[in-house]
């Protein structure tokens, strides 16, 4: 069932919002059936050649376990809120085995910090989204938020759908798109399904890949990355096609990409960018199964809070970590007044 | 005390062997003692100006774990017996909280790969090396092989005794230095003690460098490298000073390095090279306690087996892993017969 809950905050009190309800039932006669009683694939709202117009939009990518203590300093989660103008966040738990426990969390994360409209958004089948595309979901919206989970479920239930060509639209348009962990992993063109932590990449061995939603192109990301020991991984998937630049975020760490250009990272980790452009030999494409990764002369770049990265020339600049802190500061104090980006 | 144990192999038989023990206390009258009953320091046999003359031996140096087991392949076990021209393998236990299990599982390994002659060295006190240096040892040795444990009881009871300059001097003279994971570690000229795995190291954080046995110049050394998500606090170390080549060695996988000059890499996972020289920009020398590394341009190469390296030119050359195995498979019908380097 596709399920959006908005919550409304009533007089500022977080904990008594009005919620709406919306799931397939109510909308079904929206929808033409074919006479076996099979869906009929929606139309498309934004094709191929709309999508490669310039971007206006923010992605928030998140290496997971963002900081969501109410007495610590929630940087990153500042940033997400930062974006909004006053406007609805949309948070969506379709990557959750977990939605019921998820929602609430984000909910009274983001109210605390000053967000007065916060919607919930679940997925339990593509075919509710296909009958009842909750299109109306992104009308005032500043923000949508990817929780974590698992990739798959994020692209097979959402991608193709009208609401997600709604939601590419919303992020071409200026709209800010913020995913954790799985909700990290989808924004990248081919996505990093599922492959060995802790070791070194096999040639023969499962690395999974899926087609992402398609956000940021020319990347491939992984998440929970040091945490996870997954540099091994990483380079196997870049080393497939060097054209990729790998992006390995830490927990409670992430990067704020601005309109497809260029990313400031946030957060108490690092960032690794792992470019193979420059890569002189790779045995990848053998056939030996159970050899083991050799990768000569990548470029590796450990990137921390302040430090940005520009897409297209593949460079890495140091920043001014402290100042984007003064910046937060400011923004708790004086929330949504202040998108520090 | 320091305690030799020797043993050799009758008929062939392993688990008859003879049994030599030698301590302190039979040669005691071999040390000068001070009036206050304190240890005078024993005359060097190797000084600064002699660890300058060009090296003969050859270092393999065990990322932990390597495959001991009979039915396994044992590769590097292999390269390492491969180095006895029928001669002594010295295993050295000093490392080890365990000594009494290791030996004997070294002693039955290494045996049963055709050693003939395989001592055992373990160093409970440093005095004890003191009064009795065990220099005969190295007589007609070929290897000398330090077990996994901790790096400072390598370096606390070891370096700087005569037994040491004489160990040096067997490898100057080309004899087989061989160690794993802390007995990996200690080769290097600084070597990693200690330090957070599986996080992205942080300026202000105890990361433990020591001075090693400097048998490899110009690296840092690190083991149980992807398994353990190390990445992180080797590109810490080699951003202080970039001078030093970062080796990130896996388990089952070894380097084999020859004359100094340039190693080979053997087993099953593989060996990160991180070479920051052309490192542009990195924040590890500020003074912000607890802020993240940054570290941009670092060269990571990922060499697998039959890969090798040159440590003057710091390039990465592919090898012809086919070809070393079937060497070791030749080996293994006609131990000893063939050294596969």
């Amino acid at each position: 069932m596709a399920r959006a809950t908005r919550t409304r905050r009533a007089g500022g009190n977080g904990h008594n919002g009005k919620t709406r309800r919306i799931d397939a039932a109510q909308s079904r006669t929206q929808t033409e059936r074919s006479s076996d009683g099979d869906l009929l694939p929606p139309a498309r709202t934004a094709g191929p050649a709309e999508s490669r117009r310039p971007v206006a939009g923010r992605l928030i990518i998140i290496g997971g376990h963002e900081d969501r203590e109410k007495d610590s300093e929630r940087l990153i989660l500042r940033e997400v809120t930062g974006c909004t103008k006053g406007g609805r966040v949309i948070v969506c738990t379709v990557a959750s085995d977990v939605p019921g426990e998820l929602w609430p969390e984000y909910q009274r994360t983001f109210q605390e910090l000053g967000c007065e409209d916060v919607v919930h958004l679940d997925i339990e089948r593509r075919a509710d989204l296909l009958l009842n595309p909750s299109l109306d979901l992104f009308e005032g919206a500043d923000v949508f938020f990817f929780t974590g989970g698992a990739q798959l479920k994020i692209t097979t239930r959402l991608a193709g759908t009208r609401l997600c060509a709604a939601l590419e639209e919303f992020y071409r348009r200026g709209g800010t798109v913020a995913g954790t962990s799985a909700g990290a992993s989808v924004m990248a063109e081919t996505m990093l399904v599922s492959g060995v932590s802790g070791e070194t990449h096999r040639i023969g061995e499962t690395l999974q890949m899926a087609p992402g939603l398609g956000f940021l192109r020319d990347t491939i990301i992984d998440q929970h990355f040091a945490e996870r020991g997954r540099i091994g991984r990483l380079l196997g998937a870049v080393a497939q096609n060097p054209r990729f630049i790998g992006l390995g975020i830490d927990e409670n760490t992430a990067i704020i990409v601005e309109r497809e250009e260029s990313f400031t990272v946030v957060g108490s980790g690092a960032v690794y960018v792992a470019d193979a452009e420059d890569v002189t030999y790779t045995n990848v494409a053998e056939e030996e199964s159970e050899r083991t990764l050799s990768l000569f002369n990548v470029r590796l770049h450990v990137l921390s809070q302040g430090d940005s990265f520009d897409l297209r020339t593949r460079r890495p600049a140091h920043g001014f970590a402290k100042t984007l802190e003064r910046k937060l500061d400011r923004s708790e104090h004086f929330p949504g007044a202040e998108a520090t980006h």
